[in-house]
This record gives C-alpha cells, sequence and structure tokens, in this order.
C-alpha cells in the first residue's frame, strides 16, 4: 500500500513543540510518511539552532530554508514570506505531498499555505479558528480560507471556522498538541526545577524556593515601534512587586528589536538584580517553569493554552490575546504599570489553578494523523453561505 | 490640507479595466492623491504593455514590477507572488501610502494585500466576497480576511463579507468599478463594431452582421492540465452550431498553456475557417462586441458581470464562475459538447436579454473615491464573533 | 570508495548540449556520481521541455527551478539570476557536492557560480576564456575569476585564462564538448536530411536538395532595442540570394521579443514563402542541417564552433561573436543588407570547408570526467600577479 | 545643461566611509546628480543604523532596501545577493542613471554591479584590483570584469587591473576615499581621544594614557567555521602581552556568528577585566583610536590602508589580508598565539610609524568626480588580449 505523504513545514521553535506530537504520530503510523521542511529561524544559531534538535528528536529534514530577512520590521516580514513562496513550491515539487500540514498563525504559515494551495495541494492546518492580536489574527483566519482540513485546538474555534464558511464535515476538534507535550512533561516529571537551571542563559541567580515571575512578552506587529515602553512597564511592575523573575527574550517577529532594546537597558541600568534572561528555554524546563511560577506575565499564548492546562496563574498584558477563548487562570489588563503590578499581586496570592482542558487533553497528535489517514477533500474550495 | 495617499497596483489588463474609473475618482478628488505601482502581466509587452495605455490614460506610475515567473504553472504562480512580496514593501516604504487599494482575487492581489498588511497599511478591497472556482475562491476571501475596507460589487457580495466576521461599518456596496467603464461606453458609441475590427488579430474575416459567438475560456487552476480539452470542446461545440467566433487567447494564469496549445492545434487543423484570434482588445472594443455577439460562450467573468448590464446572452462552461451570483442571460453547462451547443442555439434564439443592475449602475468609481476621503479603520482586525 | 560528487546545472537547451557528453562521461565514471539540477528555459515548455529529453537521455534531475521572469528585458536576466541564487544554495545544501560543474556564459551560469562560490564549493567551468560580445563577454571573464578548474574548449581560450591571473595548473585545454555530440551524429548519419523535418514547425516547405540557408540570429544584449531591424537585414539578404531558408526563432535572452517581433512581421508580410520556422530542433537534426546547408547565416556560436568542425560555410553577423576564435570556415559582415548578401554569395559559390578541430575533437567529455577525479583545489583563490 | 546622473549603493559603515568623500564630491559638483540607495546592513538598527547618519551628513536615499538574509552563513550571503538582484532593477529603473558607482569587494557590491552590467548601465568601481583573502578576493576581480571605469587606490592595483585585460583608458588611480576621512579628521582633530568612549559599547574601562590594543578581526568565508578559534587566539595574545583593549564585533558576512560566539564566551570567562567592546564606532572615534593604539590587532584591510597613512602599528593575522599591498606599518603573522603575542610586543616598543601615501593623498573623492564628468565609455565591453 502506499502511504500518504504528509509534509510538515517547521519555522520556529514555537512551531516545532506545537507539532512535534502529531509529527511523531505520523512518523510512527503505518499508513503514512512524514516529510519535512526545516525553515526560517527553525534553522539559525540565533534562535538556537531548533533543526538540531528537530533530528535528535529522531526526525530527518529533507531541506532547510533560510528565509528570515533581517531587520524585523513589518516590511521584512513580509518579505521573508515571499522568499518562502519562493522556494517551497521547488521542494513541494521535489516531494509530491498528497496534504501539506502547517501550523498556527505566523508568516512562514502563510507562505506554507499559499505555496500548497497554489500547487493543488490539500492544505491541513492547526491551531485555526482562535481570536487574536496582532497580524497573526489576519494571517489565522487567511489560512483558514485556503485550508482544505481543519484541526482546531478548542470547541470555540471550531465553531468560528465553521462560520467562516467552512465546511464542517472537514473541521475537527483535536485540541492543541502542544498541549499533548504538557501532559507528557507533567507526568513524567516531578515538577522541581532542574538544578541546572542558571547554567543557561545570562544575568543572576536567585532560590527558585521563593516566589518568582516568568516574564514572556512578544511585539505586538500592529503596535509596531512601541515594545521598548511595553516591557519596561512590565518589568518596573515584577519589581515593584518584589519579585525575583525569569525572563525570556522576545520570538522573531516584526518589533522584537524593540523589547530587546527595552531588556537591554534594563539590565544596563542594573535593575536586574534578581533577574535571569534566557534566549531559548527547551519545553521541558518552561513547562516546569510554568508549574512553578508564582505568575506567568507577558503576552504569550502559552500562558493562555498550556496555563489553562497547567494551571498557572497569569497576568495577560494588552491586546496580543485579545479575545482568545481562555480559562479562569487568567487576568487581563492594560498597558499600565498599577494593573499589572496589583494583578500579580492578585495572582501571586492566589497561587495555582485547577486544570483545565480546554485547549485539548493530550490526545491531538494522534487523533490528527488518524483523520489524516482517510480525509479525502475537494482541493477546489467553496464557500458555504 | 494634506491629501489622502491611495496607492493602487495594477497587475494586468483586467485588474486595469475592474480599478480605472476609481483610479480616475482618486487622481481627480481634491482631498486625495493617487500613487500607482504598475507589475506582472501590465508591464509586459507580450500582454500588450497595458502600463503603456496607463500612461496614456493620464496616469504616472511610481514604479513599475515585473514579477511573473515564466511556466504558468501553479508553482510559478506561487513563486510570482512571493516576488511581488519581496519587490513591493520597499515601493510601499518609497512612497508612504495612507490606504493601499486592491483589486479582485488576482496573485497580484495576494501579494499587494500581505505586503499592505504586514506593514500596518489599511487594505481597501474591490470585488471581495463574491464567489467562483480556481484559486481565486480561495485568494478573495483570504483577501477579505486581510482587508480593512470592503467595497463589493453585489449586494450577495456584501452580505457574504460580512458573514465572514467583517465589521458591517466598513462593508460599503457600491458596484463594480468595470461596469463604470461599460456605461460609459454604451453611453457614448453607437455600438457598431469598428471597421477596423480585422485589423489587428489574426485568422479569418467574417460578416459581424450575421450572428457570431464571442468565445473567452480560461485556465481553471484547480483543474490545471485540463485546458486543452476543455477549449476544444467549446470550439466545436461553437462550430456545430453554424457560428463564426471572435476568440480570445486566455489570460496569465496557471495552465494558460493548455488553453493556448488548444487553440493552436484547432487552428492547425484548419478548423477557424470563420473564426479569428485576439490576444488582447482594448475594452472598447471588448464591450462592443459583447453588445453584438449572438452569444458569449466560455468561463469569463464579464459575461455574468458585464453581461447582465449589457443583457448579453452567455453559455457559461464549467466551474469557474461557480456560484457567482448572476442574473436570467447566463445559461451554465458541464464541459459537454452536447450541452454547450443546445445551450449556444437557445442564447442565440434568444437575443439580447434586459439591462440587470446586479453588478452596479456606473457609479462605483466616485463612490468609491468618497469613502476613501473620511473612511478610518483599526489597523488591528478583530473578527466579530 | 566513495564516489566524488559532480553537480551540474543545466539552464537551455544549449547548455545541454554543451555539457551532455561531459554528464555522461560523469554518470558513467565508477569514482564519480552526476548530481543534476535542470533550470530555467529547460524546465519550461513554451522552450520545448528540454528537462523530458534530459529524462529519456537516462539522467536523473534532483530539482527542477523555474527561475526565469518574464519579460526578457536587461532588468529581467539581472532578477532571474537573482532567483536563482536564492533558490540555489538550498539545493546545493542538499546535495553536498565536492564540484559544482557549469557550463558557459548565460545568466544561469553566474548564479550558479556565485552561489557554489559563496558557499566555498569548488566550481569548474567550461568554455571560459573565448572572447565575444554581448554581456556573456562579461559574464564569462567574471565567472573564470570564481572558478578554480577551468576547462577551456581552444587554446587561444586556455591561454586568455591564464592572462586573468588563473593558475596554469588548473587550466586544461579539454575541446568543446558540444563537439563530441557534433563528432558522434556526424558518425553515425548518413547525414541525408530527415524526410519529416516539415513536419514540425511552422511556415512553408521547400526542397531540401536545392541549396537553402540555414538563419539562426540571436540578440545582442548589449545592443537592446535593434533586434528587429537586425533580423529583417537578415532576412532580406537571403531572399535577395533566392535562398530557401530554415529559420530558428531566437533563444531566451534580454531582446529575444525584438527578434521575434521582426520574424512575426516577415511573415505577416508574406515574404516567408520559401521559409520554414522553427522554435526548437533535436541536435541531430540541426547538425544535419549544418551538414547540408549551403550556408549559415546569422550570430550564433555555432557556426564558429561546430562549423569549424563540420565545414559549414557561415555569414557572421554583427557583434555577438566578436574576436571569437575561429576558422577559414567564417566570413564576417556588419549589420549591412549588401554586405550580408555579398557574403552569402561568396559562401555558396565556396561550399562545403575542410573540418578544423579548433573547438576540440570530439573527447572533451571523457577528459572532463578524468580530471574530475583527481583535481584538487584549494578554495580560496588568489590572482597569480 | 542635464546633469549626468551617478547612483551610488551603500551597503554597510564600511562602504559608507569607503565612498563618503566622493559622494560629497558629486553632490557638490554642478555637472553630476547624486543619486543614493542604501541596503543591506546599512539600513539595520542593529548594524547601527548607518542610513540614519547618511542623512544626518545631508544625503537623500531614493529607497532603502533590506536584504541581507539571517543567518550569515556562505550560503545566506549567496541568497542577499540573490535578493538584491531583485530589487535593485526596479529602483535602477525609477532612477534612470547614467553610471553606477559600486564599491570595493562585498556581496552588496557583486548584486550592485551585476544589476547594472546587464541593464546595460555602464559601471564605476572603486578598489579593485587590490589582492586579500576570502571571497572578497574573487568578488573584486569578477567587478572588475563587469565594470566599466574602475578607480584603483594604489599604484599596484591599477596594474592589476590592466592586467586583468581592462582597457588602460578607463584605469584611474585616484586613490582610496577613505584617506580622504582619515585625513581630515586628522587634520581637525588634536588626536586625544573622546571623554565619552567608554559610554558607549559594553565592559569594562581603563585609562587609554597607557597603552592598549585595538583588536578588529572579521571572519574569513573560505575559512567557515573556523572563527570562534581564531579570535580566541587573538585575544589570548593580546591579554597575554599584558595589555588593555578595544575590541569591535565582526561585520555581517559569512562566519559573523562564529567570532562573536567567541567574544561572549571570553567575556563569560570572566577574561575581560580590561576590555571594552564596540559594534559600531563612528569613524572620527576609530581613526583616533588608531593613531592612540598601541597596536592595531586582527585582519581588517583599515590596518593596511588607513594605517599606512595614519602610522598604526598593526599585527595582521591570517589569510584575510592575504597579498594586498601594504608599507612597513604592517608585521604579518598566523593564527598562532605565540606569534601574535611576539609581533604585538615588537609593534609596542616600536610605536608610531612615519606616513605612507600608499593608498592615497586624501583627494579621492573630488578626483572621482571630475572623472565621471567627462568619461565616455563602450557599454559594450571587450578583453584587451
Amino acid at each position: 500500500m502506499t502511504k500518504r505523504k504528509i509534509c510538515v513545514v517547521v519555522g520556529s521553535r514555537a512551531n516545532y513543540s506545537s507539532i512535534k506530537s502529531a509529527m511523531r504520530a505520523i512518523q510512527d503510523h503505518p499508513a503514512l510518511e512524514l516529510q519535512l521542511i526545516v525553515a526560517a529561524s527553525a534553522v539559525l544559531d540565533r534562535y538556537g539552532s531548533v533543526v538540531n534538535l528537530i533530528e535528535k528528536d529522531g526526525f530527518r529534514p529533507h531541506a532547510r530554508v533560510t528565509m528570515l530577512i533581517e531587520g524585523e520590521t513589518p516590511a521584512t516580514m513580509a518579505k521573508s514570506t515571499g522568499l518562502g513562496l519562493i522556494e517551497l513550491p521547488t521542494l513541494f515539487e521535489q516531494l509530491g505531498p498528497d496534504v501539506v500540514l502547517t501550523v498556527g498563525d505566523r508568516f512562514e504559515t502563510m507562505a506554507t499555505t499559499l505555496a500548497a494551495a497554489y500547487m493543488n495541494i490539500p492544505v491541513a492546518h492547526t491551531m485555526g479558528g482562535e481570536v487574536s492580536g496582532t497580524i497573526d489574527e489576519s494571517i489565522r483566519h487567511a489560512v483558514t480560507k485556503f485550508a482544505h482540513i481543519h484541526f482546531p485546538a478548542s470547541q470555540g474555534a471550531a465553531e468560528r471556522i465553521i462560520k467562516l464558511g467552512e465546511l464542517p464535515r472537514h473541521v475537527h476538534m483535536v485540541g492543541c498538541p502542544r498541549i499533548d507535550l504538557v501532559a507528557e512533561i507533567l507526568g513524567r516529571s516531578s515538577g522541581g526545577l532542574d538544578a541546572g537551571l542558571f547554567d543557561l542563559g545570562v544575568g543572576q541567580q536567585f532560590s527558585v524556593d521563593e516566589p518568582f515571575a516568568l516574564v514572556s512578552q512578544h511585539p505586538v506587529t500592529t503596535e509596531y515601534g512601541t515594545g521598548e515602553a511595553q516591557i519596561t512597564l512590565t518589568l518596573e511592575a515584577v519589581r515593584e512587586q518584589g519579585l525575583a523573575a525569569i525572563v525570556l527574550w522576545p520570538n522573531a517577529d516584526a518589533g522584537s528589536d524593540d523589547i530587546s532594546r527595552g531588556i537591554r537597558k534594563w539590565r544596563e541600568r542594573k535593575l536586574d538584580d534578581r533577574m535571569h534572561f534566557f534566549k531559548n528555554l527547551p519545553i521541558e524546563t518552561y513547562v516546569n517553569l510554568m508549574r512553578s511560577a508564582a505568575c506567568l506575565v507577558g503576552n504569550s499564548s502559552s500562558g493562555i493554552r498550556e496555563g489553562a492546562y497547567i494551571g498557572t496563574p497569569v497576568v495577560n498584558i494588552g491586546t496580543r490575546q485579545h479575545m482568545r477563548d481562555r480559562g479562569d487562570n487568567v487576568i487581563d489588563v492594560g498597558y499600565d504599570k498599577k494593573q499589572i503590578s496589583d494583578a500579580i499581586a492578585r495572582q501571586v496570592e492566589h497561587g495555582r489553578y485547577a486544570m483545565d482542558p480546554i485547549y485539548g487533553d493530550g490526545t491531538a497528535g494522534t487523533k490528527i494523523a488518524d483523520i489524516l489517514v482517510t480525509e479525502r477533500v475537494d482541493v477546489q474550495k467553496c464557500i458555504t453561505y
């Protein structure tokens, strides 16, 4: 029997943890063949060479595509999408996939989707139908309009995809594959933080037995130019609450430089006496930090998604996660030091929340693989109304 | 007072006639400044150097962007989109437009929209919300999900845009700017066909006083590879009905080569004794042909759109115009010689239909300009459900 | 033993016949592995899908790269080079060749060479050191300055490469691999023209027993815009001499459209009553035409190169082959109808010349393969003076 | 009178100081018009936004082109060249320059040269004919083979250009425009270092009255992967000699990441107690550092070029400046700690050298402008032998 060829394009560290459990399930399935292209920040040293991690995990990339144009401005993000669109068709032609499986709402996702859809290759899409801020909001729904098979991560998302005019029979609520990894990590580890935590990253050490914040704040592309002020407010609020903190550098997106500059200036002002900074954390470490932290502060979707499952108290700042379905563990605040500070205080006092399976129960990857074995689509899409 | 800068990217002959009346209204408006980029097939000799026509009409292009990659396969269409995405950001940065106005559902439209949206420039979109076949169907709705201001051409389209989760206050049913040109041409000309008609193009001459068919059939990208058979069926049906014909070569899209090969073989088989072939027709001539033809046969949207206004009897073949809102002047048939032939016979017998303003009344251009003067949008989009 | 991996990038029909005998020798050599990328006009339908021919000849392309940007202007030629530079590195990384072998002086050659040289992959180059007109003249010498191993086709070319500061020990005069094919064809065929000759192409038929001209005239990129006048003069001179003619369409380069327009207009003026036109000829047919023709007229390098070996009388027009080493079979003339016409008359009277092995004796391919087995280079180049 | 339009493409900080005096002379000349495109690292924040400096100096960029693909590997350098080749033709078409003036031997230079040469725009080139290591060696001579007007910076370089087959009448030995800036700075400043020197950059402060080293070491693209070891040896030697040091981060090239990693690890090992690190220095500061430093250590061309004029003692390491014409102020050593350390000791003991005008006397810019007014070239190049 010929195996169905499923091609996955992984473009970043976050991308990878969002699809890894599905990749594994596809690779292990007797009726499926996994084809893998690694691209964008996932092939770059500066972002921790995720491609090496991918290979260590037992996957074999067919090609590595550098496609990030330096600058990380809105304009270079568009141009990087263009580069992807130029290179991916040649690679898809080499591979001849039956389905291209794409993840989320980043610019690599857009390039992957457009290339496949133009080439009449059915597109399967995870994490569609969610609502958020930044250009991701538009990318996500546009990708839905190109995709043929939908794997939303929550019930609300599934309903939204159908409202967008997609055929209900191709919309499969499977949960988020990231939660699969989280469940696995929570299952196997005691939850204690690694002794060697502070060996990586830069900055100060502190005792993780005392309460500490986990800060993860990314640029909002549609508010380009304001990132430096935004991260500074956040760091001030954390400091005001007397918390030590693990601070993550922002991911590669238009405006990353602004956030990074804010962090660098903070460090130059020597305000980081109880802070430690990481560029890239293994997801295992990150999940354990989410379990241990008194509070996650920032605008990462992980607070809302993984946070719901882990029960992490979250202070979600600003517009980036606007309207994304969320559980009780999240307090939303604006770009305002007092609001942020007060919310941190409340969350530290509250402590850990109960588990909420809003974004899945840890079985998304195998569900995706199973559906991909049998699902047949008409490559010609047609709106339902 | 500073004028609002409205940037239009024109990528093909069809594009140009779909936006020309709006361009003129913008250029003439005291509160607006027109910025123009001419790209893709509109700058190519092989497609009749539309850019020269644009300049003759009094517009001044800021830049000319060659971005069509040869091959006209699905893969090169994706790559051409990529080229546009690489070049347009540099030009948008030079121009600093307040709004980018984009047209329809072609790959240039996708590139223009993505570049502007990533760069946080509000996007206005004409002809959204319609339904059709080919990849255009997906492009059109994806562009809607990026666009901030919508100028649908029909009531049904406007309703569909709102169902797609767009804000009703930014959806303006203005009609189709192409109808503006049609109305103008019908108004000023007697309708008789130009004596010099057969000086252009290649093939045989015939008397236009006898009934003749106008054949305009384009590739369906999602049925890539079947174009040669499709056009051959059409030409056979026309011949079976004993009609002379004006036959248009297909436009630049994945699969054009297939259609062209079909036409070339038809000619080599000497079956074209009463047929004349055109690469590019001035819109004035085309409208007059639509008025004079006994029947338009093929899958051009013009049969459905302009045809409604002009009253042209249309035999619409196959999936390309699937579900597009249409008037009584259209008979839909499959890729089947007998069906096509019978429908031609019925339409020739019926003769011209009454005017139906389903796609506008000839005032779309000025309406668009007026709205662009005052419309203010939030660059951060958000789905309404 | 590990085989040395030799990667060849074939970008056009002419490219292919210039390297085919070397490809075969590499593929057949026990110590070498052939890696093949097919690109540019060689993957296009419009240029006769050379890639299909390549596969029929028993070669397996690793990838097919569409990289021709439509327009065939000087600007699009530059942009096409850019596209090649974007895609080839990803493919070279997949293949990991020990040597990249590149051919001649076209823009694909430039892209291939730059990509490999930047990536520290040793570059071997055939047909360097020759002299000609057009941008090819600059490309050829620039490629020499990047190349590590040189396979010039004539003694004069070898000397020129050394004067350019290259290391003599890496300059190997092997002759031109095209001559290998010519020798093979001359060896096996009787030289009579195929009965089915006129089944292909378009235009009139004539008796090939009477004297006829073979016209092959290509654009001169540095004289962009003058091609229509140039080809018209040539056709007029042929007609003045009362010769029937086989006329080839120009190859894909900046200015091709001008030449093509000249030919189309000639045909529309019905001056082609004894002319037949071909887009693409199998090299076997072409060589036999060169053997049978009373005279080759135009500016193709084949007149000078293969013509010397075959003994074809050649009228070489204008600057395109300026200063290229040539034998007695060539009369050079300017863009002047009388000069061209007189020279045709002299050549028709003279008849076939004796064989002159200036461009090789038919063993270039095996020599190239043998040298590639053992040649070791320093990837860091250094001028010798 | 129509001014001759001279278009300069500036791609990096080093590029800018290498052409600034010529830009000023062109801008000030009544018969010339300066057209400016700023590209590559010169538009990036991460490299100090040279474009802002350019504007502060009174120049007006026509366009800003982001074209650096992240990764800084040999492959991305090739792809970045490709991006430049895709965008520059559109901009050259907007500007219609009479001459494109390009600088040195970087990948932006290659893209600029290729784009202009393909488009039949005469190319003028500064700093050709020199000899060095890395891929620059090949780029430089390849650019010479495309260029029509040559402005070498030394007598030896001029002779080499002529040996490469260029027409002597288009080879003008004008000296290096960088020396113009150096002469100006030396003329106006006392030579004392700015009090605020240590306000910028990161690291430790030290007294600049004591002897200190200036370390400037860049990747050698043809030795890709060895940069970390190379810089480490250098820093160890400096430390062994007991010198404080100003250390510059490497410029953007394949392998920068390796050097940067070496520096970062050095700092993490806390070996930097008397070192201060700069990303970008204003040229004024840099020249004054070269005047004050006890020794310049590394492989920057500035040691050889500006160093000759200033009299800076230089320890030049490795292959990057291989064979470049040099004065008495340079001691060449291999990648060997002892050799480097000993040479530093000798140079510190020797102290400043006498001025040597081998790379010009400070008048290159005006000479270039004057020649560009009258020089006329044949766009068709032809080798002289």
